[in-house]
């Protein structure tokens, strides 16, 4: 009774349903082996994960197209719906459920300015720049709109499954939540940006104007981040309430898994940020929810969600790699290789500029209101985050496809052109950028790099602190007063009261559940 | 840069892309509320967790049809190739990797008598008797190889996901092992039938015939096994031997996933059976794989196995509940809906005959083969088995949508008719024999069901043998040779010889890593 049932039964559809099984097959073997080479190679200094993916993904492409005959390059199309939809929520949810959230809410300030203010600056400057040089490659005609919502939008954001790539959260806890926390919030600027620039008139940008934008900007920001909330503190209320460890662990980490997920489609689907939403979720199911289930489900969601958010990244990038040979998409600039790659490196110097022109004037603002001098940002790191945030990756092109190959469309060369530009950028970026970080992150900041727990996923008894999960240990509450020099900060003094005295009561959380049920504190874990 | 960038960026294409993101933002709701019901129920002797899901499927049903005015019922359509691609997998891969190794070697015999040789039996029974009755039912042309492929083989085998929903392999491990293990293996059955049938000519079967028809069997079965096997040593060897535990526990996860979904993926891809493959495949990991991987890891596969089964199965039955209702298939036997029905009862009989003219005689045979008075099989087993093995389901479902509504066939009033009798069989035999297994189990086998263990999985201090897995517990091994009162297997002893001496070395396994690695001796699991 297998899925070729129907083929051995006659039925005429057989080939493209044998040839999917097919796809999908070579595709799990392409898995597997990143995953084997990727650990072979992890000993290396600079390769890392997401680069080995994209260059097996390459390679079989390469192989793909010289066997079909240079016809067909890819076992998988790459889709885009298929990405927002199915493979970047796990991540973002798993670094949301993994994230230092004191780190994270210390720095809040300065990753909303970059998020925010930083991806406009960017996008300004990305999109003008492309306006003034473009033209002087003669690549056809190009509506206005086409340069700015399309230009400025791929490649004004962070692609934070890049950060999450060559930034450890353990070695590099301040650069880590400035780059990825930015990542984040400029999902929320994208999608106002694109609101806006196809409701407003351009022509006429005045104070009005711009107010509108910093309201609906906000409002989303808001909306998105109270959804995450929400369904991160139902889930919480509920698992709570029922108890479902007393049943069955398998239900409660299926509850969190699912939950998680309805949080991103339904922000996607009342027009949010879904990753903002997710990213919240993520946030507060580990601050709530993850104490209140019971110790094979803790030590089960933690793994489960990194592995989850691990595949999905692999599978990423070489979904991307593969779909780099693509060969319809070159066809187009076949008589014209120069104007592609002449667009391709004035992006790239233009992501540079654009990022240089908000990193260090808003890393002065952030230092000009931080009193705390630890707390500063050094201009060697604001180096580091300028260049960990120039990557572009699988998001810069899921949105370039969305824009430039929609169904309803025909392709146009300037279209094709950037395509293939686009491709170029990302495997530049990530190449390039992405081998680099790491050499320079040890070579600007050698202090903060703690050379004892290069792996720090290693060998962990169950549930210490390896994967970054702040409260990781099981009772040791007195950790949260462990840096005396750094003077705790009056809002997260009062957060703090306030979750004692009024969230942890009902929604559980680390010490607010072991009197209701009593059997995780069973002492196995140290 | 959401999902929803298309549609404000003025595509044409974004309002099936919009009713997509709410058809899935509504089925993640439905699934939630089937955790949380089916939670709540769980108390109740009489409902479980499958019946819960299809009336949550069927109530939401009949909300839609309502509200769209009598259109449509159905939030996903419900596709085959969807179901054997993704949903079954990992419901058949957790069985292999939590069944009760010994008892289910021990029943091997009678497992694969009843897989094959029943399976057989079942399927002339069901096919002629529908050849002999149907036609006074006035319904319209059918082939011959119509009765005999589709209503034989989609009715013939028993439903694996249903008798996994109502046996419980802590409390009735004999009838589980014998009832869930005639389900895997009459998928092999199942396979070489329909290609058998289209291949040979049935009127002039004869011996030539059957022997060939014989080989084809057992070639089918040995490979798929073989193939299933090869598979998991090969991933107990490749992380015994590179250690990812080392780097990253979420890496050998994440192998262990991917190879058992590859397993299965290439069975299916060279017509092999895929069940069989991907059922070896867990035994083997949960063997010599799981063994090899990190005290984290070991907890978390237990779990991530067993909660994604529980996601397919609470999502087939769900699946199915919805799409009952689909108003396209009633429409065309509105004129007559007594012959559907009529139709139905005709299968439900014929299912009832088919199984119990091999449950009883192959019972009997094998019962004079076992010499050990304790492993007969009584009368009142037997009864158990005839009458769990009774369920159809979505499997029953998914084939019968191959068969009927091929992409190339129209609908034929006579298709039509089947496709309804086997919707109103699933639903008859789901419902009705689904809620009444459990009482008859109590009623006939009161001394097989330990009340003591009614909930087996609940607070489970992490790896006890909670969810079934026999080598639960890390280094009680002397648990091997805890029953004095049944002789070991010869068989057993040789292979267990054969194991220590030449497997385990190689490919890991219970009591040979620890020497290797060190890290999961940590005492901290008692």
């Amino acid at each position: 009774m297998g899925i070729h049932v129907g083929s051995s039964s006659g039925l005429s559809t057989s080939d493209p349903e044998d040839e999917y099984v097919r796809s999908i097959a070579l595709f799990a073997t392409l898995l597997c082996a990143c995953i084997v080479i990727g650990h072979l190679l992890e000993k290396t200094r600079w390769i890392n994960q997401s680069v080995t993916a994209l260059l097996i993904g390459l390679a079989t492409g390469c192989i793909i197209l010289l066997t079909s005959g240079g016809k067909n390059s890819r076992i998988l199309e790459f889709q885009e719906e298929f990405f927002f939809m199915y493979l970047l929520p796990p991540i973002i949810f798993n670094a949301g459920f993994q994230v230092k959230k004191k780190q994270f809410f210390r720095n809040f300030m300065t990753i909303t300015l970059f998020g925010a203010i930083g991806t406009l600056i960017s996008f300004a400057i990305i999109s003008y720049g492309a306006k003034v040089l473009f033209p002087k490659l003669d690549i056809g005609y190009l509506e206005i709109k086409d340069y700015l919502v399309a230009l400025g939008a791929i490649f004004s954001a962070t692609d934070s499954v890049c950060a999450l790539q060559v930034l450890n959260q353990e070695e590099t806890p301040l650069l880590y939540s400035l780059v990825f926390g930015e990542g984040v919030v400029n999902d929320a600027t994208s999608v106002v940006l694109f609101n806006a620039i196809t409701s407003f008139d351009l022509n006429n940008f005045n104070a009005t104007e711009a107010l509108t934008f910093a309201y609906s900007f906000l409002t989303l920001f808001v909306l998105s981040t109270l959804l995450g909330i929400f369904v991160g503190l139902l889930c919480s209320f509920i698992i709570r309430t029922l108890y479902f460890g007393r049943h069955s662990t398998d239900r409660e980490i299926a509850l969190m898994m699912l939950m998680a997920y309805l949080s991103y489609i339904t922000a996607e689907m009342f027009e949010l940020s879904g990753i903002l939403t997710v990213f919240f979720c993520g946030i507060v199911m580990s601050h709530y929810a993850w104490h209140n289930i019971t110790l094979s489900s803790q030590v089960t969601t933690k793994h489960t969600f990194a592995t989850m958010s691990y595949i999905s990244e692999v599978f990423i990038f070489l979904y991307v790699g593969m779909d780099l040979l693509d060969i319809e998409k070159w066809r187009f600039i076949e008589d014209s290789p120069g104007k592609s790659f002449s667009a391709s490196g004035i992006l790239v110097g233009l992501i540079m500029v654009g990022r240089a022109a908000f990193v260090f004037p808003l890393s002065l603002f952030s230092n000009f209101i931080r009193k705390n001098r630890n707390e500063k940002i050094k201009i060697k790191q604001q180096v580091t985050v300028w260049w960990a945030g120039l990557m572009r990756g699988a998001v810069s092109v899921a949105l370039a496809y969305k824009k430039f190959t929609g169904s309803g469309q025909t392709i146009q060369p300037a279209n094709a052109l950037l395509i293939t530009s686009t491709i170029t950028v990302v495997l530049f970026s990530t190449v390039v950028f992405g081998l680099m970080t790491k050499p320079i992150i040890r070579w600007l900041l050698p202090d903060e790099t703690d050379p004892s727990t290069p792996n720090s996923s290693s060998g962990m008894p169950l549930l210490q602190n390896g994967h970054g999960h702040e409260e990781g240990g099981n009772e040791n509450r007195p950790s949260r007063k462990r840096l005396p020099d750094t003077p705790p900060n009056m809002v997260h003094q009062y957060w703090r009261k306030f979750d004692d005295a009024f969230m942890r009561p009902v929604f559980g959380g680390r010490g607010f559940v072991s009197q209701a049920t009593g059997t995780r504190d069973m002492g196995v874990i140290h």
